[in-house]
């Protein structure tokens, strides 16, 4: 079904036991394989069993990547503050594992709009925006309304008091007012790097 | 306490009778009186008992003023779409029967935001911003981030699905990473343009 | 910045006299219009400005196309039940104004889930699915567990209940399990028609 | 009034003193007790008292069972995914404790409908069907549209974001489409696994 | 897939014309339909074109019964209000199509709870219980202490303030601590009497 | 204000310094103080400086009983389960403290509502009742509906799932359809047992 | 149960013949009933069979007094703005009929707080005090930490925007910080009433 | 954009790594900074880096002010209870170290209202007003009904049960009878100080 994309693993809520049977087994089929939402003292156990696996601690990911796709196109990845890297990288190595060029483009949210004024001739030279913001939200619409590329908004639970762990940002995405734009669920950084690689593969002239 | 403020009657909830009976009393101790969250059809009545009553359909306003103040200052009261303009005119002329000079700069919300920009000195020029915004409420956060000066900012229910009648503009609006803003309740113009009005009186020297 | 777009008119909220005058200027200067949420009644009276404009009751649309976009690629937009056509509808007529050939399959949600079934290879041949889904909001997860391309998931208000107008079909679609997906604002027809254009396009090669 | 059914004891919010009390006195009254949401580090006082007393982990019960009841009928206890154990577990224990055979089929979820498919066959065989799943929780509303049985719906809390600890699984479920189904409170397996067993006892002809 | 079970037509939400189209081709197919949530004046011009269908004001149901079900074992349908009669009715109506006898006790709420210890053997006498409860809801879950039945719980709409729809009868029949309950939608008549049907047809030995 | 009711503080969210000190100055002022929400390992380090205050561990509370008030009249705490006796202490002791005699009745929740029965008598010889319950909170109002004295409803935030900290069992209890009850927050123990006070104190014919 | 107060019928989601029928048999076994939540288009037709019951327009009731109950005591009513009278009026009539003598002090709300100051005495004069208001709701908190006696806070639908509907309201006056005050249903005066004279008739040393 | 107003750095989510990095690269560029949300265990590392930070712990703000801006003007700000400080002290740090003089007056919440009152003129001679409440949220809406200047209410998360971590108070406020309020997000004291100051400034002439 998802031709060439790596296996998935979700971890978050599995024991580091069910993780590494599961990872062990799969890593004996198939040769790229992605762990999202791992923690950190997971690590060690999971690398006995699987010597070839990495580790990346910002995006909380562990892969496996044993015959690298070959990259294509472009995915922008975007962020509004330091604090929404975590899920942004999330969304670039998905993307990136999956076969798409990435350009990273992080803290050009809405307290400082100017900066976000001199990236867009990069936005309009990716095929797709995956935009993503806590605290008020704002940079997915705001960036729809000045680039006509599909954008895939990603809330994030960064934020306090009426944020409401992540529902404000989402609000606000689900109701821009300019078109273009979709949201996934808040923190989800995976799934929008691999809905914004099926959107690269398409532009690329692959199905 | 409300120095030189007109008397303000909250009409919503209340029957025709009740506000003929308050607005004919108050009108025989005040010379100006505003009537807000007005039904259309009451205007006839309440016209015959005060033959000098205004009423602006916009803003939803039956307005006396038979002294009116002497404008001061400069109010910005801007919106970022058509629909918001009832809301939008409620603080504007609020503000204006109270004594402050209005700048109207309406329908440059996110969809089309280089129409904010070409907008950006004249509202350097005002002492305080009142920002009327529904759907994304995105509109006060980006006015904030590009101007220094006290932002107003007003969701209104104007939107639909997630918009949640005007929750999602609200949470957008408390939730705004730009400083130098605060927010009244949804569709509460009223209130906007009151607060408008002290600040711009504060700013023009008064107390 | 959308290139080829029609421009286009939200008319919910927007008083009678509001949509002529916008509609009317608008008309002079573009040869292709949408007018969105529209009410029946104010037809007639817009028809007299614009005679060649046409009117879409099930997708509550005002359509002016006097030089038709050339029609490419596919966009197939599904739903699952009868009472969610008009939103399939505003997502299928705003797809196709921009010039995307549409597949259109109605009526195939979970109650009668062996339906969806014998469509999967339509599916796969459009470039991007739209799915639209009251109720339980179930079908866009299926579907995209079951095909590989972009799912643009529209939730709608049909429901009742503990729906809570759409809100309970919004969350369904937010938490797939199947990536893929992202989604749109409740009864959002004409934003996840405009999206599911763009990435058509954007696979037949255009930008 | 619960013919045969073991005496329950609802460990969470209460302090390990309570429970060694609570559960010393009834196992001098009942053969069977079944203690819900125990804690681990709980069972070596606990046992102390009652030595024959046993703990199951994954379904965070302790068990007596010095009279087992005779089995009879089928319960089938499905799952979406591996973080839902704990959750199916428990419901699967409390009926088999209570005098049901039991036929776990886990790991089904929507994101690989597939293996649903092949299990049609033996759901089918059941009296009834207790259906687990987090994150979007459509897997009971299409396995009711594909099998004649009664259908026990438990959202899990499994999930992050927009899933609201459950509640996104629980709107779904109340949600469905498909009839023949009903729903109990996040993360009930004890409720569901005890309405299971009375239904199957129904339907073995007990009453 | 449903054994005997009438054709279901959901008519909230659909036009006239399509719930003519749609019961039209059916009734030339299935001896018996069940169309839901009609509206009285969508009758008269359904009976034109369908002859021998009924109008069930209360249940707000059309009903055409060619060939009536042979009846078997009790369901027993039961309510705290008597604003909750049209849900009552259209669980029992819903059911008894379908081939149960139904016994309906009404108006045995927690205000007068005498009146429903007077009905306790009779409850014990049924395969299943509905139990239908607006305002706070106890009503399930205080049978469901009693009497050792499943009872399927639906909460009503009846209330106002706080109750939010029947949102608060809801959460108490999720959180009641009898077991032997499990919940349908708000409102669900239907979902309820179609799953005690199955529940009782389980009882009376038929698969 | 408070005629012989001790001064109180409110300990959560305050420090252990912030707590000494205000405990210290009013020792010195009043006889009678009870501090609520208190930390155990705070005791020690106020002890030392108010060393007859006094510990109750179970309700939270410091208390300090220099004068201790005549006891008058009665008051009944009744609790549904174990899990609610630290609220339901919180009230038993802040209107003992204050002069008022107690019976508690615990343990009396819906799942073995026979127990209610038989205390039925004792319930009609207080003046008044507090009403303690989590899970589903049915218990206030099936009291209410039994007894005619004025109801004061505590709902806890015992429970879990559509629980939602205790909200469902504040839904039940305001949407209560016997009338004579009023209810206070999630967890509020102590305003309720001060308002039983008071309309003891009223019933004993002290103002 | 009730002793000596008349029989209640709550109208609201009832049909005309309902009501009749209910109130006819009624008004043969009881010499005084209370209908709440009354429609004025039912009156002419419930008093061509009840000819001497009465309709009470602003409390929304209709009351049949053949055997007046002896007033006693005083229950101080009060609301905070006018368009809170029907609740607070519906509140005022229950007490007075069941027999409590009323002191109405309406408009007393925090924008004009002075109001409240000078009616303090006649508030300390009473046994128990109704607080009702909308908006805010915070008139019930600020009379009960100046006036010793019980409070039961009425919150109101009476607001707009972020009010939903009486959420804020009802909210504010379960967190009061100034304890002596429990909290009914938004818009239940009835309920308010009741038990208001539940606790005046205690004070007067009636049980 | 900020005349004179330090740089702010947001901490909270921020890895110790990053802070270090942004606060060192700042403080060569800028006199003065401001870091909210800071953790204490943070600043032994951030002091090695630029010795002369200061850290202040109730407010928990880390603050270089190198180059002190002249005071001017005053801002009150006042909070109801002893556990609001740190919110409150948040703001008052902002708003002084940005310029302004300030008028600290805490611990004069509704509970005992006279010690509000004692206060008026001071506040009178302010030119704005921060208030800082949590549990019921009502101080602002009283202060703005007493006294003629604008109020910046900041609600607070203090309070526990139907509070729901500051959302109770944030209604009240927003929904507050008195205009000339505006709502800062829950526990924002920083924008409520940087908002407080702009009014500040301008009052004194200055833009
Ligand atoms: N549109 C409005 N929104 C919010 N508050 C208002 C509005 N109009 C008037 N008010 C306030 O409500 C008070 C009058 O309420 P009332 O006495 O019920 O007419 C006035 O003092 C105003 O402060
Ligand atoms: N049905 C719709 N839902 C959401 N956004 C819409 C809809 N129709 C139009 N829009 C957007 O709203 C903008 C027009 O708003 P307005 O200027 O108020 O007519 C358009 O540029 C569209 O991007
Ligand atoms: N009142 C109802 N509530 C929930 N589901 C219903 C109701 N009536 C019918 N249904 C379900 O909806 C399906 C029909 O939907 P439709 O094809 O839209 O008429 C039926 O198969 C039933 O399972
Ligand atoms: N405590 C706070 N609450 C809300 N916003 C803040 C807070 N502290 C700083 N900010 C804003 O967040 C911006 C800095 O964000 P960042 O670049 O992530 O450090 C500043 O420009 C401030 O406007
Ligand atoms: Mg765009
Ligand atoms: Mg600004
Ligand atoms: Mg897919
Ligand atoms: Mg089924
Ligand atoms: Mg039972
Ligand atoms: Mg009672
Ligand atoms: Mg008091
Ligand atoms: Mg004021």
């Amino acid at each position: 079904l998802r031709k060439g994309f790596p296996e998935v693993v979700f971890c978050q809520g599995k024991t580091q036991d069910q993780i590494i049977t599961i990872l062990k087994k799969m890593s004996e089929q198939y040769p790229n394989l992605l762990a999202t939402r791992v923690q950190p003292d997971h690590f060690l156990a999971v690398q006995k069993e699987i010597p070839d696996i990495q580790y990346h601690p910002t995006a909380r990911l562990f892969i496996l990547e044993r015959k690298p796709a070959e990259k294509k196109g472009c995915v922008a990845v975007i962020s509004a503050g330091t604090a929404d890297l975590p899920i942004a990288e999330e969304a670039a190595v998905t993307a990136e594992l999956a076969g798409s060029y990435i350009n990273r483009i992080y803290d050009i949210g809405i307290a400082g709009i100017h900066r976000l004024f001199s990236h867009l001739d990069q936005l309009w030279q990716s095929n797709v925006i995956v935009a993503v913001a806590g605290m008020e939200g704002a940079l997915p619409g705001v960036v729809s309304g000045m680039v006509g590329r599909p954008v895939i908004a990603v809330p994030t639970s960064v934020g306090y008091g009426a944020h409401f762990q992540g529902l404000s940002a989402l609000l606000t995405m689900l109701n821009s007012c300019s078109p273009g734009i979709a949201t996934v669920n808040i923190d989800n950084g995976f799934g929008a790097g691999y809905l914004a690689h099926l959107i690269n593969q398409l532009a690329e002239g692959e199905k």
